[in-house]
């Protein structure tokens, strides 16, 4: 009997951003194929026998092609296996949920898309930045900044993104001088205040802000780059008033914790709640660091 | 010493789309304030001793006014309270969330945006329709369908909307005859297909598919009304290849199940798997059903 696909969203980056659904999936699943951006720790959510293949980035920046990963799902289904497709954020939003699901349909199999907490929203959220707003922004606009042939003036229409109260773009470090130019070329005030997100919603996150005219400077100042969310629009103003991740106590800061009973997993845990990157370790590994 | 007030998306519908985080928020809670739209089920996860403050449509559609949910959770929280305030989605798309938290701020009292499953990715993805495609899309624009004053043609800016690739307007059926005029009249070709969803990613999910020249009439032959997303853009016609929740075998029928012992939220778990609507009631209501 053929087995089934689900096609997974991680959520942004925090392990608790993943949805029940989602976890139960993780947990039934058989072969997971999974991206770079997943939270590892998420993994841990599935049985011992489960066969993990990696999706994403590999040496030399070779990805695995996404045909490759297309037969890969629709291989294992039809010796009866359940899959679980892994992806960061939402499977729908930039995460070509559309191609594999068309592959796995024209193959009749069966499948069903468990929808993810988008990483813009969660990670504006994470960062003091509601999207929408009564007062100042009605709409939002999701977009793409990593565009092919890395051309973002012919692949996006500024004239519509710069009309939207609020824009994000997905992965648009490299290109952040392009957007800037071209949404002020299309009547954006240049003085529209533009956040950016790096590493959004885990302990690693780290926000620059500035306005479309000073922000690829304020990237650079702070070492900022990929994975990176870039928010433009009057609402980046409320993240002053509204800063709560990032000045957690502990935030910004590295903890090992040694793996020993389930007291550490409970202190990792605790130690997260106060914004710390906490990563459970054997003690071996522990006594090899030079401190 | 002051509470915490959790701002939370309990997700689309489907109660499988909260998130852990959400989830444990809810069952720390000592106070839920929760908006019309939550799926209740979400509700049994709190303690015994919690208290619940629906803050959703009253009789005759009067409704508890914002100030006084931002008042109501500055007070809990002020006597000590854990609170969670629970809302439909997302709660920063379209769900004050800013609003809330501004308040909150003003206050002094600590928060947490707990982001959740936003309510037109999600619709569109189990109705089969990814609101993103490398063929088809490359934007995704989020619009509020239901405007101050039902005055969409002046709240919304069609010449930018009708630009983006794929668009989503937010309850936004009693303005769905002005969307479509205003998209066409902006320059959107008239066969562009769009989809209603009605009760998105629940038991109760219907779909009707049209263009912006016809949906309107499509709406009203197959009964639709809110809550309802709108999805406008190519990648509707995916649909077709990639329906997946609507055609389960059981998707639109309702089961009650008499709630007797573990195995009949297994069973309501198991049904709602096969796409019913399943409801555990207990044995005394089920008796006084007439069948």
């Amino acid at each position: 009997m053929a087995g089934i696909v689900y096609l997974v969203g991680a959520g942004p980056g925090d392990e608790g951003l993943i949805t029940e659904k989602g976890k139960i999936c993780i947990q039934k699943a058989d072969v997971i194929l999974y991206d770079r951006l997943v939270n590892p720790r998420l993994l841990e959510y599935a049985k011992a026998s489960c066969e993990f293949v990696y999706c994403g980035k590999l040496p030399k920046n070779h990805t695995i092609r996404q045909e490759r990963i297309n037969s890969l799902l629709v291989e294992y289904a039809q010796i009866g296996k359940t899959v679980v497709r892994l992806k960061g954020g939402d499977p729908s939003v930039f995460g070509r949920v559309g191609e594999e699901a068309e592959e796995l349909a024209k193959h009749h199999i069966a499948f069903e898309i468990v929808p993810g907490v988008t990483s813009s929203i969660a990670a504006a959220a994470y960062a003091g930045i509601p999207v929408t707003h009564r007062e100042y922004s009605n709409t939002f606009t999701l977009s793409t900044g990593h565009c092919k042939r890395n051309n973002v003036e012919q692949e996006l229409d500024f004239a519509a993104l710069s009309k939207s109260k609020t824009a994000a773009f997905y992965m648009g470090i490299q290109n952040l001088g392009s957007i800037c130019e071209q949404l002020i070329l299309h009547g954006k005030n240049p003085h529209t205040p533009v956040a950016i997100i790096e590493w959004g919603t885990t302990g690693k996150q780290k926000t620059a802000v500035g306005t479309l005219q000073t922000i690829v400077e304020q990237v650079h100042a702070n070492g900022i780059s990929n994975p990176a969310m870039t928010i433009v629009g009057e609402v980046v103003n409320l993240r002053e008033a509204l800063l709560w991740f990032e000045k957690k106590p502990l935030h910004g800061k590295k903890v090992l914790v040694a793996k020993a009973t389930a007291q550490s997993s409970k202190t990792a845990a605790m130690l997260r709640e106060y914004g710390a990157e906490a990563w459970e370790v054997p003690h071996l590994v522990l006594e090899n660091i030079p401190l």
